[in-house]
């Protein structure tokens, strides 16, 4: 699929999208030819389309992070060699195009050789929400955090930050603003989960912080919400934003907060992160993925599969409710 | 002097001010009494007046966080010994009350003996500005800033700022409102000064952080600043809030700066550097501030000198135009 120019509307951005017949890519040493056989929208695609997204890669070109498929061509080098043939997840932002096709190129760095019996759906959607919730909680541990604060916490990613602090002993306070979300969450054994609506939920944000120690938070919401947090959480804490799912800009950031207390307002993007974590924290985070995949620890919810025919119309249902889970595009479908 | 409620009010907050006569305070060790010859208001009295500064000492008190004056008593201790008799610089933000009084105890840590050319009024401005002033120098340094932004420049620390800088090879983009400021500080050396009135001052700032590496920037306004700040800085950059000069939470800070971009967002604190850098940077910077004193580097500018009786009336006329200097508090006149 092809995006010409962002629109920044979220249907709009999705129609916008056309197929094209384009000559298969070559790799480059380095890099890969994957076939793909199943890819995902993520909030970042959405982002993307929208053209609020800041990378490498810029249209017109095809969208997608992630996805998963048979390597089917290597532009050289020891590894590229040893991925023929494999099934992997891959991902990436190279500007040439992404995974929403039916062939990608993927650097050598970003394949991950599937085991057998995690499937092409899992493997397009174990790198980009997984990493980042096993990013979260290493982070947490680097900047020992005895605990953190996590807003709209139901979100996939959220559910996956449940399971994986868990396993790591992390305590983690889940803020949502409703009460089936707050559910949701507990069924997955979380423990402190607030909810936002409620009026006092500032100051049990603040003492469930304080006796918990949680001095690390991560914000997907924008607006008010990293301010809120700033203020609610004990000195020198660090409010990390990663994402603007409001679509709105930080305010009512208290600069008290920040001068007096010592606490401070970060960005995490994944990109980032990869590259100073390395590639063995890399090669780690993605077998601990597969192994939570296979056993059933973990697993993305999905909404529907489809071919390139649906795939709009699924992703403007997925807009409008992205709780019932992840649309999956199967290119050879 | 006494605050017995902070007034959220400019000239409220003055006009509660009331005088009382206490028994004289007794230093504990590593205290002394120092009979304060002058001392000074800043701007962060100012918000501690309107009860927006947090600090360890609290209404109903004495307010003044720096002034100088000759120790007349000692709570023990060999620096305490060392010190009687001696003409200080002192400072602190003790519980017990300020350097609005005519006896102040302060902490020897934050004593500093007079040079003989050094005399009160000068050695009473010596401590909040001109330690913050070396302080963003070093900081920018410890950071590997290749040169810093600062707003609100034409300030009495942003004038000190841009001396310090210049005696340390460090250019500072100086951002003010008015060109009669930008020109003061051309007077002063100054080399690039931006006016964030003209009408492509965000392009002109972003311009002049890429070409000479800006990675650092200080706010003291708040509001939209530090958010225009993040935006125009290179990748990687941070931002560094340490007042609130409009009274606004900051607003309109884009999260993609912070996520994509690296940037970050950190509040200064004079009490925290200082705690940070140690004894032996407090004791260096002393000497150094002395020096430029002395030899005419620097100067304070001083509206006037008054005793407690005209203290109020001075202190609302600082608040109305506190370019036009200083206001000096005499309690022994």
């Amino acid at each position: 699929m092809i995006l010409d120019e962002p629109v920044d509307d979220a249907e709009g951005s999705v129609r916008a999208l056309r197929l094209e017949e384009r000559p298969l890519p070559v790799p480059k040493r380095g890099e890969v030819l994957v076939r793909v056989e199943a890819s995902v929208c993520n909030p970042s695609d959405q982002m993307f389309l929208r053209g609020r997204y800041r990378c490498a890669r810029k249209p017109p070109c095809g969208p997608g992070f992630e996805g998963a498929g048979v390597v089917v061509g290597s532009g050289g080098g020891m590894i590229g060699r040893f991925l023929l043939g494999k099934r992997v997840a891959c991902g990436g932002n190279e500007p040439g195009g992404g995974t929403w096709a039916e062939y990608f190129v993927a650097s050598v760095m970003l394949c991950f050789p599937l085991r057998k019996d995690v499937d092409f759906v899992a493997g397009a959607t174990m790198l980009v929400n997984p990493l980042t919730a096993l990013a979260f909680v290493d982070m947490a541990k680097q900047r020992r955090a005895s605990a953190i604060v996590h807003t709209a916490a139901a979100s996939q990613l959220g559910r996956l930050l449940a399971i994986f602090a868990r396993e790591r002993d992390l305590p983690v306070i889940h803020v949502v603003r409703r009460e089936a979300q707050a559910e949701l969450l507990r069924e997955l054994g979380a423990e402190h989960v607030l909810n936002s609506s409620d009026d006092d939920h500032d100051e049990k944000l603040r003492l469930a912080s304080e006796r918990l120690g949680a001095t690390l938070a991560f914000d997907a919401i924008a607006g008010t919400s990293p301010g809120k947090l700033l203020a609610a959480l004990p000195h020198h804490s660090t409010v990390v934003s990663y994402g603007k799912l409001t679509g709105l800009s930080l305010s009512a950031v208290d600069p008290a907060d920040l001068l007096f207390d010592g606490k401070q307002l970060i960005g995490f993007h994944l990109n980032r992160w990869l590259a100073s974590a390395g590639l063995w924290w890399t090669l780690s985070a993605g077998r601990r993925i597969q192994a939570a995949l296979a056993s059933g620890r973990i697993a993305t919810s999905v909404r529907c599969e489809v071919g390139f025919d649906g795939f709009a119309d699924a992703l403007v249902e997925y807009a409008a409710d992205m709780g019932a889970g992840k649309v999956i595009l199967r290119p050879g479908h």
